[in-house]
């Protein structure tokens, strides 16, 4: 069965509502139960309420478990509020810890309590533990469910264990090797498990060369690492070198996915929190804070270009230009930003050390001011009849290139030194700046070209 | 050992270069070969061409095979042009294909021929298979060095046959189950087969969900179905549904950080082969043909202005608010633009519908432009005492705001129709149009106004 498309949802939606309708338990678990559960989730959300609680009553709760795991967890609140907090419980229990964390940190804290006090203690425990990890740390997107060996086993044994564990464990595929007191000193993957002997000891057949994160790392780094390393899965520990947990790949999917939301958004100057099913209102809410901030913002300008009325009443052709130099500040100062930010994410700016990437950006920045200038002195003189006026327009555009081109790229490096995601520096904030700054280097040359323009 | 930090590789490198330097061959592959792959890369890049051969020389194809698939692939043309033809074609041959086939893409069609020529078949046709697949497609990031056994066989021999393909398959935690004409019927993950009865058949404990993607599919489609249904590796098939090779979720990391890198870039109008290691010169001559673009796209909002000279000699502080209202415009624009182009990558979109988001986006203008110009417009009626004019620039920024929101949102959903990829939409250029049409907006009024205002 390939990826369900939306009509195939539809299609089998009507055979699973139907089965509802007419109470046939059987009918709809098996229908239901053959499909993958992200397209069962799928299928899950788009029901009513009525029929989501049926289809609690013909589930057990670990099939409700493997649902959860792929809803959309801004929803999941609704959806275990409908249960039955006993059955709710054992879902969450049933769930792998990492998700239901996600999902109960959407929560509101007394409902995450009355849910855990009912919870089977070891899970509860568990689930305590990883509420504990800071958002966005290698400890939040953890999963406890790890298996582990300890260095003077067999490999008949750690097979054996390795089968009784693979139901519940979240991979089986990296085996972790643990010392007396739970340090970790190896790692196998159940690849080189299978090829070993059965009877040779662990500790011969374990690779010692550990690559793991800290549970307060950066959840970024641990996604940096996992790219590098081509691994399945990452060892969590803390600062005595015991394994907490384990992070596996499929949450550094959607740990990318979310930081280059983070990202893009910010350049865009949107929430990363908009999604696509918010009303008209809820964006509105999430985009007007910039938006006023943005306002004020150019009033700055405006109260500054109001400064050089008489000017603009003796040459009015002037306010002409003024879209084109804001614009053209705007746009190198974003793509310089873009650059430092990129460069800042990849470790690469830290790589060739940032006075370097100062230096490049300014030189661009001549480089392209020069190269713009050029162009426009020479196709406003022949526009305008005014060699003056021209040189003026193409002055004010070479400073300013040079200027926000270096403003790009210094904010977010400034930002990053006072330990600010440098990624906030959005592209309407940088092009507002360089709006002011290109406003008054114009105005200012305009004013000592005074004389000279043809009036 | 921990992720390598800079200072670490250098301390390393020191040692290798001594063990280099005093030709210690056995001492330099006790340290080297330590190291984890991606950190013996690292090491590699940061030696001197006479030194990289040297290390050629002490290192076997297949130990010098994983090193290359994990260099800059814009370097490794120099690397393989270093090396003797025929050592390089058995590095090429040694390595993953798609790695392989990744770096041949940056190589000269001559050179690639040559090395080709003298690689063993086998290899050589592998390679020359993957080669015609067209770049970002499903083919072109997918490995022919997958396992996969008869319906037929029992779990003991496709255990039997997994250990035997196991140092070479790409990934053994999938085994795909395919009929006599190799058409794909079934998939069983490694997990499953460990825990199932040695003497059961194949076709017994084997999945027939299988989830797969078409060998000409996006790169992105398949990025996503990872992400969705949590795989480590997707089976490709042709129209016939015959399997053709595998992408593993490693490849997968690498698509993702691409395309984000490519979304970012593209909303920041900056070409995503920019590289921090770039000259000032390339970097520049990378960004001009956007600025020179925006250039152009700016005189004709300074045309329109110019039209209006009369209007502004005799109102010259009508001037200040031009850069206030081209850029509220193109920030919403963007805002807009970014919400829209991530709404399509995620499929949201093609979900709810697009009419759906144009109505929405129409709506968030209406309020967004409702509030930003009832504020503006007390702000400058306080300010220039003059209500008129207050009024003038709160219309023109409700009219801009509605405008720039809904071309954010329309724009890239036409581009999506003509197939081009929306996030070639780039923030500078939705903002500039936007700031074309504000100017008209607000210029249009403002002779309407004329009699009304204070001069």
């Amino acid at each position: 069965m390939d990826h369900l498309e939306n009509q195939e949802i539809l299609l089998y939606q009507n055979k699973i509502r139907e089965a509802l309708a007419n109470q046939q338990i059987d009918q709809f678990r098996a229908e239901y139960l053959e499909l993958h559960p992200y397209d069962q989730a799928a299928v899950f959300e788009e029901q009513p309420e009525e029929i989501r609680k049926q289809i609690y009553s013909y589930l057990s709760p670990d099939e409700t478990a493997e649902i959860m795991e792929n809803v959309n967890w801004e929803n999941a609140d609704v959806y275990f509020t409908e249960m039955y907090s006993r059955y709710a419980a054992q879902v969450l229990a049933e769930m792998s810890a990492d998700d239901a964390v996600d999902i109960l940190k959407e929560m509101d804290k007394n409902k995450v309590a009355s849910f855990i006090t009912i919870m089977e203690k070891e899970s509860a425990d568990e689930i305590k533990h990883l509420l504990h990890y800071e958002d966005k740390t290698a400890g939040s997107i953890m999963t406890t469910e790890f298996v582990s060996v300890s260095a003077t086993d067999t490999v008949r044994e750690a097979m054996l264990h390795l089968r009784a564990e693979a139901p519940d464990a979240e991979t089986i595929y990296y085996t972790y090797v643990v010392d007396q007191d739970k340090k970790l000193v190896g790692v196998i993957s159940l690849r080189n498990l299978i090829i070993a002997e059965k009877d040779w000891l662990i500790s011969e057949v374990m690779s010692d060369r550990i690559v793991s994160v800290d549970v307060g790392g950066d959840q970024e780094h641990a996604a940096q690492m996992m790219r590098d390393y081509d691994f399945l899965a990452l060892p969590v520990v803390d600062f005595q070198n015991h394994i907490l947990g384990i992070i596996t790949v499929d949450d550094i999917l959607d740990v990318m996915e979310e930081e280059a939301d983070e990202d893009y958004s910010r350049l865009a100057g949107v929430s990363d929190t908009e999604k696509g099913e918010d009303s008209a209102f809820v964006s509105a809410r999430k985009r007007l804070p910039w938006l006023v901030v943005l306002l004020f913002l150019g009033m700055i300008t405006a109260s500054m270009i109001s400064r050089f009325e008489n000017t603009l009443s003796q040459v009015a052709i002037l306010a002409s230009f003024i879209p084109l130099i804001g614009g053209m500040g705007g746009n190198t100062g974003t793509q310089a930003l873009a650059v430092a930010v990129r460069g800042m994410a990849t470790g690469d700016v830290a790589k060739r050390g940032k006075m370097r990437m100062v230096m490049r950006e300014g030189l661009t920045g001549i480089i392209t001011g020069l190269s713009c200038g050029i162009v426009i002195t020479i196709v406003v003189t022949i526009w305008q009849k005014d060699f003056f006026l021209g040189l003026l327009v193409g002055l004010s555009i070479f400073a300013t290139l040079i200027i926000a081109t270096l403003a790009g790229a210094i904010i977010p490096l400034l930002m990053h030194k006072l330990n600010i995601d440098p990624a906030i520096a959005s592209g309407p904030f940088i092009t507002t700046i360089n709006d002011i700054i290109s406003i008054l280097i114009y105005f200012g040359l305009a004013t000592a070209f005074m004389g000279l323009l043809t009036q």
